[in-house]
């Protein structure tokens, strides 16, 4: 499941309409970026058989950040992309909703 | 939140007991690499504007990969810890009990 | 927590918009009458001292269905609610993403 | 998946070991009493077309207080099942063990 291969490359401009999470782009990678340094720092606890609790304390931390990004590009992706489409496109806009309860199931592990 | 602070510094030998985890270590540590590969692999998706929804799900392997390390960690630490001071020291174990129900609480999020 | 107060009535009327989960209203209704009857299951399984794994087992089973339901009434609000404002309204488009952003935080336990 | 049957009939006197949550099954029954109301009212918002944002503000209320009864079976669990199979029964132990990794996987949703 952790191996899920990355998807067909779909870019927002194949779909030709703004990438919904321009604005807040930066944001996203320096997060991100802190993320990774957490699980860098999640190993090396491991490497020096650090108290288990403690890891786990580390891995709540970095595992609720993860989810703070997805919050963020959910939030993104229904005020450019999901809204674009009810306004403009009532057939894609279908697509979308679809789409997002798809990935709402996941994100909440249903 | 995601910024919280490496605890301070405990290893399983300072508390006298065989590190939980030690017969895993190999395996918790190829997950975590895979998952820092994971994460890098999303900041690289969002540098090339790759759809939002796209990048949710491959969000949420990583999330779900980092779960599946952290219940590992749970399982060792249970047989090896929480186990070894219910066999030989009730007062040790009182704390391991309320040790592992805050961190199952913050795991479940409550 | 378990215990926040019913919020001060708000119905769709006095939005004057079309209650978005009207098409599925009997859907969740029985979806809601079926977890209200599981609780009650629980309930009787700790009244006659059923094994905690079980316990725990229908727990998890109605915590589910829960969160079923709640998809389910997002998703009806995202294609009506979240839609009609976006096309019509768009000061009140902002309200309902921001809105939307608070109500996946609290869902995604953040 | 929220119509998993109720499971087989295991109490506790059957595993000759006294009930893990005894001491706090009132508390358990309380919880539990509270959580059914809760759901009654979510069904009882839905029937009046209460808006849906604040539906799902009361049915994550419920989730959470389901989740807090979880937490409190499973630290009765531990204490009381774990713990005793640990210290008398080192082939219990390893069946308990992996009942509560199964365990933790569902309610974490992995």
């Amino acid at each position: 499941m952790s191996s899920s291969p990355v998807p067909p490359r779909r870019t927002h401009d194949r779909q030709s309409q703004a990438p919904g999470y321009t604005v807040h782009k930066s944001d996203h990678l320096a997060r991100l970026g802190k993320i990774e340094g957490q699980i860098r720092g999640i190993s090396r606890m491991v490497t020096d058989d650090r108290y288990c609790i403690d890891v786990l304390t580390q891995i709540t931390a970095a595992s609720r950040a993860l989810q703070e990004v997805a919050l963020g590009l959910l939030d993104d992706h229904v005020r450019a992309c999901v809204a674009d489409a009810a306004r403009t496109n009532p057939a894609q806009a279908e697509e979308k909703y679809t789409e997002l309860n798809d990935t709402l199931r996941r994100a909440l592990r249903l």
